[in-house]
């Protein structure tokens, strides 16, 4: 009937729930989702620093505030930048947002109108592929190799004079892999002369199961790199606080976006997130949740390596949420997830980390360990791996 | 250098910041907000819901959730416009916003292509301008009399075919006017045979001074009306929380597209809200706002009388935040508030709100109330109705 806008017809459905509705008897074994483990969250923290915020200052909290964000919370931000990466950031230079997501939403309002050209990594990040595709652009994919970005397919892509380009280049989702030193400078060298923004999406950054950071783009290129941060996965995701660093001038045009978008995030919440900061140890909360994910990384990969037959590679992650496994080519990866449903066991196929999955490259699968219990992890590993060998035995 | 998106070019600055730098200097008094008195805000009550909440449910509260937002809260609101307004809605009929302000982004993504004609009022709300024109649509503006939006010019409007007409029917930023129930019937039976949607803001709804309830027209036209509301004016404008009430097919587009932007509004203050409602008594406490309120406009009203010429009629609002002045052609609005500014006093020009200033009809002026202290109001109500005054014997 015409009534709906144009981008609601390219915009992505989120399959997960269908899916789920094939897999809604007795109980599910879920390695679909991408969530933070919740036995990790400090509520006990939270809840004397909420009530430090709403005795001292609520009339603050409880108010309208600058769009840009709570100063205190920049503040910690920029210092925090210093410390991990060694990299001076001015408070100015960054927007705080209704977390990591609203940021891709804001780079696509300043950045993108219909059409416009946009490479992303394949696979890369569903939610990037949903928010940017809300402004119409023409999203072209590039592969993506166990050190980061395919570069010389990079460099024709470029040919198509793009407005950004979105990565993630620590503990990458869907992949967690991260960007060798090499491909990051060859990156960089790369789009130094071209027009084109860097989307530099570090949400896992602080993941690394050795505590080491990994160094930015940001660095090698900071006038052309939008760096995104989030408090998701080392707070809470349920607060809804992420950020932006880019030059000031962005910030500024970014700023004058959020403001029509929400006029600025929970006070309440950014307020809370640093009087968290500011009376506990941060260093000594993530480094639990590096060690709890690590402890499931590996009973995972474990188990996976004693299931799987030999022929087929599992790469270790370094950091983050998940092993992406490449299936041999015989095994046809919606069959699998079939196969699985009737077990009662979930994953995400990699086709759904493209933005055309008719046209995704590569056979992998996307297996989600941090919020799956570790006897889920052993059953479910153990299935998913028989499952798969008799995929493997049936084809050959 | 054409790197950012068109859309950027058209969207309203905030003209506040650059008011406010030319009244740098000594105590500023500002009838220029529009913000809620603080010393209003629940936050002891609120303390306490959030101790319960982090205590008994952080796991939740703390963890992603559904785009659609908390159930129990959605609940509450359904049941709210029952006992309200003897509206019948179901929760599957609400979606959960950061704010009205992102419903208006929401609305905006889902319905408006470029070029799309839009109805909005004028004088009407500016956070609507702003998030409309994101999506850089042609604002087509219709005044707006004491009894509601000109029937007459709205009808020759319509020819348009125009998307959406967005409105304020009660105590509506900046006039504070209501429809009369005559202008809402009328409305009604002239969008029935159209295809145009009506965006429906009740943000101010809850803020009669006689605690009545007027009617929507959603009411009226349920399945054409896209009906607003918010917690910003009865509890917190820090926690930012609204919603959507649309039928069903229209709530999962909205859903959707809020997916895309920021995956869901804060789980913990939703749960925050929520807890707060069941444990204290909202009537009471939205009653102490509404007797606040009239207690400042009454003393503004009273101010306004006795310093203004008696030729400038002041009309008394019902509820809202606002007092719209509406000056003699004589007087020019913007050289009235540069004389204000070297007072130290400032207000908001009717022409902002308006799509184009250029274009604004009326000659009027926003004086807030809500936010400004008893002693403020009476000084500068005062020096305000002086300055009118002197610009009216000026000119004459």
């Amino acid at each position: 009937m015409g009534h709906y806008s144009s981008r609601m017809d390219t915009m992505p459905v989120s399959f997960l729930r269908e899916i789920l509705k094939a897999a809604n008897s007795g109980k599910i074994i879920s390695f679909a989702g991408g969530l933070p483990d919740e036995s990790l969250f400090p509520g006990n923290d939270l809840k004397n620093a909420s009530i430090k915020v709403l005795e001292e200052q609520s009339a603050k909290a409880l108010q309208y505030t600058v769009t840009e964000g709570y100063q205190p919370l920049r503040e910690w931000i920029a210092e925090r930048y210093y410390k991990t990466r060694g990299m001076t950031v001015s408070p100015s230079e960054i927007l705080i947002t209704s977390g990591s997501q609203q940021a891709l939403d804001l780079i696509g309002k300043v950045f993108i109108n219909k059409g416009d050209p946009l490479l992303m990594e394949g696979p890369g990040y569903l939610g990037a592929i949903q928010a940017f595709s809300a402004f119409e652009p023409t999203l072209i994919s590039i592969p993506v190799n166990q050190d980061g970005i395919d570069i010389p397919l990079l460099e024709k892509a470029l040919l198509h004079n793009p407005k950004l380009l979105y990565l993630g280049s620590s503990f990458q989702n869907p992949t967690s892999i991260c960007y060798s030193e090499n491909i990051k400078n060859r990156l960089a060298s790369q789009l130094a002369s071209t027009n084109t923004f860097i989307v530099e999406d570090d949400a896992y950054g602080e993941l690394s199961f050795d505590g080491t950071y990994k160094s930015l783009i940001k660095q090698l290129l900071p006038d052309k790199t939008i760096l995104l941060g989030s408090f998701s996965k080392i707070i809470s995701p349920g607060l809804r606080i992420g950020w932006i660093v880019a030059e000031e001038s962005l910030i500024r045009k970014l700023t004058l976006a959020k403001q029509a978008t929400d006029l600025h995030s929970s006070n309440f919440n950014q307020m809370l997130i640093c009087q968290y900061l500011k009376e506990n140890n941060p260093d000594k909360h993530i480094n639990t949740i590096r060690q709890h994910y690590q402890y499931k990384m590996q009973l995972l990969y474990d188990t996976l390596c004693k299931a799987l037959p030999p022929s087929i590679a599992i790469h270790k992650p370094e950091g983050g949420m998940f092993i992406y496994l490449n299936l041999p080519p015989s095994v046809n990866a919606d069959e699998l997830l079939d196969k699985c449903l009737k077990h009662n066991l979930v994953f995400v196929p990699g086709k759904y980390f493209f933005p055309d999955p008719g046209l995704a490259t590569g056979n992998g699968i996307r297996v989600n360990f941090s919020c799956v219990p570790p006897e889920d992890i052993i059953h479910g590993g153990t299935l998913l791996g028989r499952l798969i060998s008799e995929e493997v035995n049936t084809s050959s």
